[in-house]
């Protein structure tokens, strides 16, 4: 099991884009309640099966496992919970950290956040010019819920 | 991606148990909606992860992936829906078909059902002298729902 240390924020501009190149992520949930959350994902031709426990500050319990793509591909089309997540990721490296900022499409156009990881939920780190406002604690911006509550909605 | 289609029946004595030896099974659940079932299962020093689509007549999608024993621990033990399945499973072959008698305990116990796995819906089978009512569309016995619905509470 890894523990997952993360800190979300909104992005002030677009000088991320020319950091790095995007990578087609697709995903979708067969559970998608904070206790027990359940994600199939897709990224690029590679499937993965993760399954998330409740978050603790802002750490989390998981653990992942890879599959076969076309099981990933029928859990997606024909069993996960409507609507999917689409976006596009991108990861940029700033010192010893990785930030992923991730670019939504579909019902979730226009959102675009950056995480990046932690080893520990104190650690100080430098946040690049384009970072703004934290939403860490915000649920709205988890992706389970932006399965159910998309942002094009808000 | 597995095609199950299994026939479910209550026993009407105990002729079966002379038949096999029982294995233990350890189970929970990270979702339990008909739509998309997610197991959590141990056999005996193994573990398993089960997805299963809706279930159309005695026909159901299963995917199922074997992953180390200490994540399907914690997931028993932290993640899953409360409360947990525990049974005894034999198999017992009678010519060309394979019966599973499940003998339950904690909050089912008192409950055995058998069932047989087929190739096709219509296939004709031998049934055995101790097999009794047929059960198979009887939602109350599947094994998800007798965690929220326990045989001992019915």
């Amino acid at each position: 099991m890894a523990k997952e240390i993360e800190r979300k924020f909104l992005v002030k501009d677009d000088v991320w884009r020319s950091l790095a190149q995007g990578t087609k992520y697709r995903q979708g949930y067969l559970n998608s309640t904070k206790e027990r959350v359940v994600r199939v994902r897709t990224i690029n031709d590679k499937g993965y099966l993760t399954i998330k426990g409740i978050t603790v500050g802002a750490t989390r319990s998981e653990f992942e496992y890879e599959i076969p793509l076309e099981d990933t591909d029928f859990m997606l089309d024909h069993l996960c919970e409507q609507y999917l997540i689409e976006k596009n990721r991108y990861k940029i490296k700033m010192g010893d950290l990785i930030w992923e900022v991730d670019e939504f499409f579909g019902r979730n156009d226009g959102l675009i956040v950056a995480e990046v990881e932690l080893t520990s939920e104190d650690q100080e780190f430098e946040k690049p010019e384009w970072i703004g406002e934290e939403v860490t604690a915000d649920p709205r911006y988890f992706n389970s819920n932006l399965v159910k509550d998309p942002y094009t909605e808000w």
